[in-house]
């Protein structure tokens, strides 16, 4: 599975060091975006959280984590069906 | 650092596999919890979010998470103190 790093507001975390994320994340509100997402399924989780947890205490000071969410999918896997947990995690810019 | 598995209504994710502590979740719940805390630190995030739609999903159809919240923890190794993410999930029984 290919992912883009980031695609209109949303910035898909997988297999880059956590700071190439943070970066991307920083860029999206500089050039403009009041809200961005970071998305991420099974190991990746723990890492969109630091991504989230970077860009708003040491770059962004005026954005914060509104939401974050949960979700199962459902990956195919050859014959089988695998469960992965999902977040999707959104930062915006304080009013 | 030693985690209890469980304390009160919390359930503190660490280094044994998912379903254990989706069987320490549902037992806080079968033993009369009406709402729990899932919380993580670094890498075991992944697995709390895990721990998290299991329970919800496959064993207690009648909860739901409610919140997620995340924060930076400082920790001390040696002279350095390290920032390390963290995750409190809060799953409730639907009313």
């Amino acid at each position: 599975m290919v992912y883009k790093m980031s695609d209109d507001n949303t910035v898909y975390i997988g297999k880059k060091e956590t700071m190439a994320y943070v970066l991307a994340s920083v860029t999206l509100f500089n050039e403009g975006a009041e809200d961005i997402f970071i998305k991420a399924r099974g190991r990746s989780i723990s890492k969109a959280v630091d991504v989230a947890e970077i860009t708003t205490r040491r770059f962004l000071s005026n954005a914060e984590i509104i939401d974050i969410i949960t979700d199962t999918e459902q990956i195919k896997d050859g014959d089988k069906t695998i469960n992965v947990s999902s977040i999707e995690i959104t930062i915006k810019v304080k009013e």
